[in-house]
């Protein structure tokens, strides 16, 4: 492994980088929660980021493709209490969030990215803005990333956000990231944010290949395709101020940042799963020797998404049947008779199918091992070199609670 | 409208079947609960079935494929308690079932249909149907309906059946039903088990056909395709003693009978889907201006399976926001500044989304609306002539609870 991660890291760990997160009054005009932050750069950078797929799309997530498609952005102003999506005012109410923390960071209005989570189809106010973001733009530190990252927070119950860092040409770079998402039962239905910020040399381009390598493998295995919110976005700044020569090939220096960034990706993905809404535990679906990684994918991807499969994991219950059920409708080409299934955890490992068919186990030893609150599904198809991991949660009492009355 | 539902009717109000469902003790030696059912009718019957998609099915799913190759069949066992699948000895064990049932109503095994719901991947004990089929075949009769309805339930709350009936040519037909299926945050996930007797004249073939349409706007509404359990089984026995013509083309009568078998089979999924497992209110997502039918289908689905969706419908919450956003990832081509959306039921309707924007509703009235125990979400696409009715339920407390541990 050519990376580490460091400890108490966060968005604004690499160089030239600050953030400050806010009591606004987004959420209500008297909340007591973070809910407005701004990271900004002190000098310009390249720029790449993904978003939604869904059709119904936040004024934010428009505006911010719009301010990428040069390649180069230098701040990000998001809030949380509010998603700025289904509003007829939505893009107006954007352009002026852009024009505020343009104006108090001295930079253009094109170069912020914007974006928005909470609840869709209420017109976003925007005079806690008008109030906060010149206030935000005076305090905006080196140790405001862990304030930024509290002020996305939605349903989320802790902070999530780290860092690592890495040699390039003799010089350290490093990358930090922070994230909020919880509505998990899909996780892509509830909104997923994240912002990182590295002082790595690297292009446009190269940022962008990046950024989709890493995605491909960590926030989109929380996730089944097609099927996401309306305001999902994931933004990284480069501001190269690591000194490092500029990637801007698939060289070896490509091969090493990007190795980095998905290690950081994942980290935060599983810290999303661990805090899906109303979990209590975090689930991983490693799916071994399908025929493709496609197949291995779709296969991890319908298992980590079966609700009687999450539901059986909050009761700790040892229900492979469902795990075999949620292969056999996942549309992947795959041969039940081959199927080997086992549960692990840090308490143990317990094979529980064989070929397709269950065999003999302790039921006390399968209580033991998912009473953990890291639980790995462990399937074996036998039909080829494919793999993947997908990760999620439970399904218990707290997310219906959370879930009926979001809105009040 | 060409028929009428009959009050108490069941799957042996046609003409010539016999039903019981007794106390076997599949489920436990000491459960209290009814789990053996057999259906019969006096004469062979013409037979078509559905069964589930799924790769990993029931040895009772593919049997009663091979038992029903020759469209024709006179008789039905069924339990729950066990789902006979993923078992080694399963097929050897539906085998038995079948044998039990022809030996003791002196009709041919291959006449025998047979299906099983429950848990996955445990030995069936075979000495619960030695000793009951025998009882069951003694006391089968036209009353029996309601007992065999209750021996298939697993989580069910309440017994499902009925019936309706409609003349053709003079004759009075009659089709009656019963079913079992709970597991429903997709519904297809809990078996479905579905058993449909009539006393109609009609072709293997035309039989087929009717089924084939029936389920597409019924059963099939309370489902995602491809997303369907080990077991779900649907099969229909048509006697003939109703004494009409029979029915061998797409004729006047074709379309009344399978008018009359689409109309049970919805009254049938509207009750499977208002007892899902842990359900207080029953959802309807009705879709109207869809480009396509195909379209109209997507999207109601798409609606009617979002747990954001359903757990605010628990909560008596208008969020339409999360309508728009399970639009807006179904997949389906819909143009989001054309959507309206409106909550409806017995209290009133209110229009909550104009044009694809949130409009001022009262709260007070929304609420008034949505704490009715039939829900109907309203979605106009403007953009078409397709339209759907999909049918779920809400996600509760109690559906967590009861999926955290079904097998001890």
């Amino acid at each position: 492994m050519n990376f580490e991660f460091i400890e108490n890291g966060t968005v604004t760990t690499p160089k030239g980088f600050t953030a400050a997160g806010v009591i606004g009054g987004v959420k209500s005009s008297n909340t007591t929660k973070r809910d407005i932050m701004m990271i900004a750069s002190e000098k310009i950078c390249n720029a790449a980021a993904v978003f939604t797929k869904n059709l119904v799309q936040s004024s934010a997530v428009t505006l911010s493709k719009k301010h990428l498609e040069n390649g180069t952005a230098q701040a990000i102003i998001a809030n949380s209490g509010n998603a700025n999506t289904c509003n007829a005012d939505g893009m107006e109410k954007a352009e002026k969030m852009c024009c505020l923390a343009a104006e108090n960071l001295g930079i253009d209005e094109s170069d912020v990215i914007v974006a928005s989570t909470g609840v869709i189809g209420q017109a976003i106010p925007i005079e806690p803005f008008e109030k906060a973001v010149p206030e935000i733009a005076k305090i905006m530190s080196k140790d405001g990333g862990s304030d930024a990252a509290e002020a996305i927070m939605t349903t989320d119950t802790v902070k999530k956000e780290s860092a690592v860092k890495f040699e390039l040409n003799g010089k350290t770079v490093t990358i930090g990231a922070i994230a909020k998402g919880s509505g998990m039962i899909h996780i892509n239905m509830g909104t997923m944010l994240s912002f990182a910020c590295t002082d790595a040399a690297i292009s446009s381009d190269m940022l962008k290949s990046a950024l989709k390598e890493a995605v491909e493998v960590s926030y989109n295995m929380v996730s089944v395709d097609g099927d996401t919110s309306t305001n999902d976005t994931l933004a990284i700044l480069a501001n190269g101020l690591a000194g490092n020569e500029e990637i801007t090939s698939r060289n070896e220096d490509y091969r090493i940042f990007t190795d980095a960034l998905t290690a950081l990706c994942k980290s935060m993905a599983k810290k999303l799963a661990a805090d899906g809404e109303g979990a209590t535990k975090l689930i991983i679906c490693s799916v071994n020797g399908a025929k493709t990684t496609t197949e291995a994918k779709g296969t991890a991807k319908a298992v980590i998404c079966s609700s009687l499969v999450k539901a059986a994991m909050f009761g700790s219950d040892a229900n492979w049947g469902r795990v075999l059920c949620a292969i056999g409708y996942s549309g992947c080409d795959v041969d039940i008779t081959k199927v080997d299934v086992a549960f692990s955890s840090s308490a143990g490992c317990i094979e529980v199918c064989k070929n397709g068919v269950g065999v003999d186990f302790s039921e006390d030893d399968a209580k033991k091992i998912l009473l953990e609150n890291e639980i790995t599904i462990k399937i074996e198809l036998n039909d080829g070199n494919g793999s993947a991991e997908a990760y999620g949660c439970d399904l218990t009492y707290d997310y219906v609670k959370i879930n009926g009355d979001y809105r009040t």
